[in-house]
């Protein structure tokens, strides 16, 4: 099996995870589990959201979480800005690193961030730029890469189109989402086929979600095909609330179990994740969606 | 990706799954269950085990089961049938398909069948022969080939030895357990390598465990591999009670799904699959353990 020799993992559960809670989570909670997972050597632990409070109650604390946690030098600490409003606010609480969150689909692109694909990507380039300017890396998302839960299909030409408009804004990495879990292997590989026809396939990060239980075979079905960046929450935390029946994220301990196994490098220790999993399921009073921590537990 | 065009799927829920049931299922549940998923198109169905009540009391009203199940032609039910005995009550069924149990870890043999692998073996030829001498196909099980509970990690020449003995003796079809769900794609793959230098690789099923969320990852590795057929079990149904932390099968719903969407022949009807499995969840008072049912739900 062709596969790269090390994936960076990006956690997400943090700010995918934690913005789908139904009630905010106290802050102090926040700062525990980012800083419990930089202990485990993650790469990257998405840490907060500079969104109206009034759309997104959860992230409404961003700040004082980015004040709070310990942060260690070589981990980035990104933070989700949708508008100049929010970049403001992230430089105010000195992120080094900023997100930006398009859609592949234009039914979703209205429904979750009220405008059109090309409106976000109009609004996002003067973010963009001003972030590079101020010495910020800019992530990009796509959402809906292999469906969308109004649309049904997406075209694989749909999510190059938007990436490429986004990597030619300056975003050195693209993120791509399956926002409601419905990809399957030959289509997660289909969709990065037509990514990598336009970008390196070093830029590219998969975003899948476990709803239908395909996470990991995706993830292994792209890593194929040389993708070596992946999104995960600890403990399966997170989804969409605006997707129909969407689950969360594929469990963090769950893929690093796989590429572990694989003698694949994350850097990444396993027992302090699992741990960290157990600390925020606990706060949270929920059992946690990672298998490999139930079958340790 | 390199993969067959058909994929037989072997429900093994209402044994495999049924078995580890705190108690034992009524009669009339299982001949419901089975009839249902006989509907769904599925090419076998594990209907039960003739094994002794003592060890086994979820296993006890095997004969009742196969008496009142509606049986389709082209449809096999095998039964799980551990000696001579198991195998005149199985032909006093009526099967027409057995199955012989044995490991590849010498521990998990001794624990799980109480004697050698060597002497499960020996148990197992004048069976396999006195099966065939009668008509009948016979099955063979290796468990434990990814790992073992007792002793790790489990050489791939060892599960190839077992394959190979158990095919020489007249098996049609050798299904390789990951009983404890401990495997990784490319161990997975290596395992199959190993069996397939000695049997050709249509003879060979892969039976996986998701205990650590791994399942279809696997089947996706060994399905690049040339394996074409794949046990489950609808809503996730099954484990071990010998093995520590063993979950379920792998949910067929799921195993489906992802088949679908590759355009991977199984004949099976994914909404029909969904209710079989809503059924027996229904009747056991369990949420199920397949995503894509809770997706769907």
């Amino acid at each position: 099996m062709r596969h790269p020799s090390r994936i960076k993992i990006v956690e997400v559960g943090p700010r995918d995870g934690l913005q789908n809670e139904p009630r905010p989570v106290p802050v102090a909670v926040k700062v525990a589990l980012i800083d419990r997972l930089t202990e485990t050597g993650l790469a990257a632990i998405e840490s907060g959201s500079f969104v109206s409070p009034k759309w997104v109650p959860q992230m409404a604390a961003t700040n004082e979480v980015m004040a709070a946690i310990t942060r260690r030098p070589g981990i980035a600490y990104p933070v989700l800005t949708p508008n100049l409003r929010g970049l403001e606010a992230a430089l105010e609480a000195r992120a080094e690193e900023v997100a930006v969150f398009a859609a592949a689909s234009e039914s979703f692109s209205q429904k979750n961030i009220n405008c059109s694909i090309a409106e976000s990507l109009d609004r996002f380039a003067p973010l963009t730029a001003r972030a590079r300017a101020e010495g910020l890396r800019v992530r990009g998302y796509v959402s809906c890469v292999l469906g969308c839960p109004y649309e049904g299909a997406i075209a694989p030409g749909a999510v190059a189109e938007v990436a490429g408009r986004l990597a030619a804004m300056g975003c050195y990495e693209i993120s791509l989402g399956d926002t409601v879990g419905v990809g399957t292997p030959a289509k997660a590989q289909a969709m990065i086929d037509a990514v990598a026809a336009r970008l390196p396939v070093e830029m590219l990060a998969a975003h899948f979600h476990d709803t239908y239980g395909q996470a990991l075979a995706n993830l292994l079905a792209v890593m194929e095909r040389g993708v070596a960046v992946m999104d995960s929450s600890v403990a399966g935390l997170g989804g969409c609330p605006y997707a129909k029946g969407a689950a969360g994220n594929v469990a963090s301990e769950d893929l690093v179990y796989m590429l572990n196994g694989m003698g694949i490098h994350t850097g990444v220790d396993l027992d302090k994740l699992i741990d960290a999993g157990t600390f925020i399921c606990s706060a949270l009073g929920r059992p946690t969606g990672s298998k490999v921590a139930r079958a340790r537990g």
